[in-house]
């Protein structure tokens, strides 16, 4: 199962994915970029690191569910990584800005969409504001942004409000649960039931 | 919002629902009867007891979410007290039949869709067994249609397999609460959320 969580800058993405509890059988979708890798990063661990030709025969193949380029340098998602993992039977996540997540569920339908949203407009310019990283313009950029961000609600399968870093984590456990419920999800379960089915059939 | 708890006869349908716990916002929808009230049995907690007139003028109303005819008697579900209890802001579960499940579906498309699935067909036959109100014949009779319902599956929302009724009972809480987390079931919050922000567009 792949698991969206996407939402505005400063929804708190970044802090939801990293307080997921680790010993569920969950798996962080790892991208691959062509920026340098900086001090304490692992190749594979932090980002899959390749040189802008290595990236582009990547692109040309198809094995990106989504890619961008920000800031200079390109970004993606290999499908393979998540492909792998899912076989895993883990539940991936994947972390990303909100057309990125509407261009994997186009590649993936069966993804589940997380919106991640802050719990009021205020809340989030004041979570901008205290990262200390962007001028009042990009700040007011990045809300305007937010506001269209929301619009597309509707094309996301669920919608958590992160007020406390717990209260979301714990919702999205009780999303990936319910999930887990869907027949589509089970039907070697239903294989086996009906395999059951087929013996006794026979033995009556 | 509207839950309804099916699968095959012997699957323990309402040994789930009465497990529910009541202090979470459930309200368990009442059937429209035309059968006598038994000794203890109240009119409007057990059923809504009615004559076959009063029935039929509710059937050509076009008042029931779905209706049946069962040994001699109709059974319906009445679509105001389903309407009333979740306008109250209640989840409302209604335990019926698989066929009436999904007549209801087709007329109540938000409705949430769960089969109860016994965890094999030899545990549903000891159940039925046990019952000791059926007839071997019948017995095989409920077995063989249970084969068909299970076939009906994908058109359900959600499987849950009834090994324990406890496990079973948790796991209907969780697709509840997950349910909620649906976009379209925060309608009111997105609409407070656009107006918080369109009076800070006007302060700011």
């Amino acid at each position: 199962m792949l698991i969206i969580i996407s939402g505005p800058s400063g929804s708190g993405k970044g802090t939801v994915v990293r307080s997921l509890d680790p010993s569920r059988n969950y798996a962080m979708s790892i991208s691959v970029t062509t920026r340098k890798k900086r001090d304490g990063e692992v190749d594979g661990v932090d980002y899959f690191f390749r040189t802008i030709e290595e990236f582009e025969e990547m692109r040309e193949q198809g094995e990106f569910l989504e890619h961008a380029l920000f800031v200079g340098n390109y970004y993606g998602t290999p499908r393979s990584y998540v492909n792998e993992q899912i076989a895993l039977g883990k539940a991936v996540f994947l972390e990303i800005e909100v057309n990125g997540a509407l261009q994997v569920k186009e590649k993936f339908n069966d993804a589940v969409l997380i919106f991640l949203l802050p719990p009021t407009m205020n809340e989030l310019r004041q979570r901008l504001i205290s990262r200390n990283t962007e001028d009042p313009e990009t700040i007011e950029d990045r809300l305007r942004r937010a506001r269209e961000e929301i619009k597309l609600i509707d094309k996301y399968n669920y919608l958590v409000v992160n007020d406390y870093v717990d209260n979301a984590v714990n919702e999205i456990n009780t999303i990936i649960e319910a999930e887990y419920l869907k027949p589509h999800r089970n039907m070697s379960l239903l294989e086996n039931f009906e395999e059951k089915t087929n013996a006794e059939t026979i033995l009556f």
